[in-house]
């Protein structure tokens, strides 16, 4: 050990950085002209990084109800609750969302989808024309502008995403399918709102609008839209199912849910074992134990919905007029369908379903920061090591730079190695990497733990290169 | 011209691509296993794609004042209105936000700044312990829920903020400078809303709020976000004026505001002509025409704020009772800043400073798409320059990574070259470039249009190549 100490102390110098350990924060956001930039995690707002009594204020009150997810994103400071179902989204949870909307804007635009943005504020006078003022009477936050003009906050924008193709004059068929998708912010007046993310009173949802000139272009569209849905929870690493659905009250004569099965769920789902046959309890008799399709078995399981896509047909282009004209210049009506995603229900869904009871694990693909750098102890044998980490740091940045901000180094080296490691894996970074014994090791090692798949290796910073190349970013 | 020609159809075959012209829309988005995917004009959602008889109804309502920001981004259909104050941002604007979005988050990040959203639902409570559910009453859209329970929009998040931090208990000076911001959707019940995006109900802002531990830090860190917000103008390209402020209903000793000068601004501004003294008339004596500073002469102009800055100190730290613990372990109140952007309305302002009465010009970073190809009209003596451009197309994309999604193919080729010209150069995109009768000279040259320096170039494909390498995005 001595020994291997010693030669290690010889190469150090070369390895040594430019700024001392505790300037991280100026590095990380001031950064000295050509220098490497760190990202300390003590800088991070986190309540991990407050004190330990400050934890107890952050629990649910006493007898609510409460899921995994719900939990852990409480305890490990991602959410926190301002009212009853609204949440402050803290900056893991923002940077999660992000990575998750990127995702999803790829895929709707591979198909074609066009990215508009509607305001909250729906006119009354829309939802009257649809009759669903009324209808979701319980569901609508209303208010009244300063001239009493009527508004709800859109939950959906059916009427509204109508109107405004009703209002650009008759579509020519040369432009469809038309997809026009937003990703917004949405209301609803939840009765009981709960578990956190997942049926919460105010949440983000993708929602897109499709629009074809007879019903075979609309199911064609109908099914692309579920293929790349389909492509989305993949690259999330899902193993979801997709139901045939009620169509509620946005109504429409075909629907299918997007569901993960979870023992939380809220949705119960009957899954025939023999064919593909799989819907919503809802849309069966809910006594049914045969298949419709094969005569097989119906297992059931319970589900939450992440994604639901609704054929419409005429229903909203028939209230507000919306036209197309043919190749024969001939006007009828849109043929349009319906799609939505629900971000933040997503983002709770993957908690809900890859964590432990005490850890958070997300998608590799989103995880708000894939690498999670363990310095020593300070003042302890090992204190050195920290010196290769941030060499390795640095090395990383350079060498993968896809992940250049997706690497943060915990820095709050008053506590142990292990106390750290707990965070970490509380928090559920794909990667966390540990100087441990053998950094004095030639070639130093690195403990690298990959927590999603539950290995832990030593590897050489070429190996730690090697691995962390392969990560995928959205 | 024949030599020329005949030369040119020589070399076509090694130029032509695999799929033909007409099937743009199906390569822009499935694109063939390895084939290149170009995006054509004519699927795109612009009402320019549409009839021109539609568009009379995109004109606002007779006797409405309007601006000329307004009128531009209403009549190329990069907006539509939806209620008084409302608007529809269709795909070109969701572009546009999306890129200044990136650039305000690359800047915010980069002092430290850490993205949060939260909720738009503010409890009355909140706006009632700081005095303000009284004193902002006509401006807050105001709620309640199916409980009764009362809430507002926020149109801003001092309370909101200040009652998370106070939330997670006392916190320690090292984790200071405390900077959180979000970028989300904000509410106000304008009396007269007006000029589009300039003054609307909802509106995009980044608002950041700021944590220290005294005063001394927390002017530090108002200057840092200021300079941050000079960074961000700078990097747009925009001459604008940082002037004193009044800080209203936000309160606080000092505020600033960013003003970009123009003569259908809002705000009058009193600038010395000898001295850096310039101010919001709203913080001196109207009729004064002297400097307080330096006794030169005061001009007047008007201007557009983009930004305002306010020194908070402990107005709302005290109300909710946020304190910092010392190196001494002393607790204090937390000395605060917030920061505002208006994310809609510097998209409104660029356009309105920038563009001429009948053509939007936008700030090269954030223009939608920075460059639009026209091809030869269909059946016109020049049709087959068309498979050159392309050619060009595609070479850009390979060469010139970074703008690949930034490229628009103007497909409409049964309008003239001409008249698609003219649709170019009023959405205002930064390069437009023509397959004209240079393209059959020997090597081929490309008619270049840079719209935003009034330049006109012939370029071979190598020339476009390295024009194009210099376009910065964000």
């Amino acid at each position: 050990m001595e020994g291997l100490l010693r030669r290690w102390k010889e190469v150090l110098p070369a390895l040594t950085t430019r700024v001392p350990q505790q300037q991280y924060w100026y590095r990380a956001h001031h950064g000295p002209p050509g220098g490497v930039k760190r990202l300390g995690l003590s800088q991070l707002f986190q309540p991990l990084n407050l004190k330990e009594d400050s934890l107890a204020g952050l629990e649910s009150k006493p007898g609510e109800l409460m899921c995994k997810s719900q939990r852990l994103m409480i305890q490990t400071g991602l959410i926190y609750p301002s009212s009853p179902g609204c949440y402050y989204y803290m900056p893991y949870t923002v940077r999660a969302m992000e990575k998750l909307v990127k995702v999803i804007d790829q895929e709707m635009q591979a198909i074609g989808g066009q990215k508009v943005n509607m305001p909250s504020l729906s006119s009354a006078a829309l939802w009257r024309a649809s009759g669903r003022w009324d209808l979701m009477s319980g569901e609508l936050f209303r208010l009244a502008d300063r001239h009493s003009k009527e508004y709800c906050l859109g939950p959906t924008h059916e009427e509204t995403v109508t109107d405004l193709i009703a209002s650009q004059g008759t579509l020519s068929y040369k432009q469809l399918p038309l997809l026009l998708y937003q990703i917004t912010r949405k209301f609803r007046d939840e009765p009981k709102p709960r578990f956190g993310l997942l049926r919460s009173r105010e949440f983000y949802m993708k929602d897109m609008y499709t629009f074809d000139i007879s019903e075979e272009a609309a199911r064609q569209t109908y099914n692309m839209v579920c293929d790349a849905y389909c492509n989305v929870f993949n690259r999330l690493g899902f193993h979801f199912v997709k139901v045939q659905a009620d169509a509620g009250s946005i109504g429409g004569s075909m629907s299918h849910e997007f569901q993960l099965p979870a023992s939380t769920g809220e949705d119960r789902l009957m899954i025939c074992s023999d064919c593909s046959f799989s819907a919503n309890v809802e849309t069966i008799d809910p006594d049914q134990t045969d298949c419709p399709v094969c005569k097989g078995k119906l297992a059931e399981t319970k589900g939450i919905e992440i994604g639901h896509t609704f054929y419409l047909g005429t229903k909203y282009s028939s209230v507000f007029n919306v036209t197309i004209h043919t190749a024969q210049n001939k006007p009828v009506l849109a043929e349009m369908g319906c799609y939505g995603l629900g971000i933040t229900r997503i983002l709770a869904a993957s908690v809900e379903v890859l964590s432990t009871e005490d850890s958070i694990r997300w998608p590799n693909l989103i995880a708000p920061y894939q690498v999670c750098l363990i310095p020593p102890k300070k003042g302890s044998r090992e204190e050195m090591g920290g010196v290769l980490l941030d060499s390795l740091y640095d090395s990383i940045i350079e060498a993968v730079p896809q992940i250049k901000g997706d690497v943060v180094l915990d820095d709050r080296t008053q506590l142990t190695i292990g106390k750290r490691l707990k965070d970490a894996n509380r928090l559920g970074y794909p990667y966390v990497i540990i100087a441990g014994k053998k950094v004095f090791d030639n070639p130093p090692e690195f403990e690298v733990w990959s927590q999603n798949t539950g290995e832990i290796m030593f590897l050489t910073k070429e190996g730690v290169i090697e691995l962390l190349s392969k990560v995928q970013v959205p």
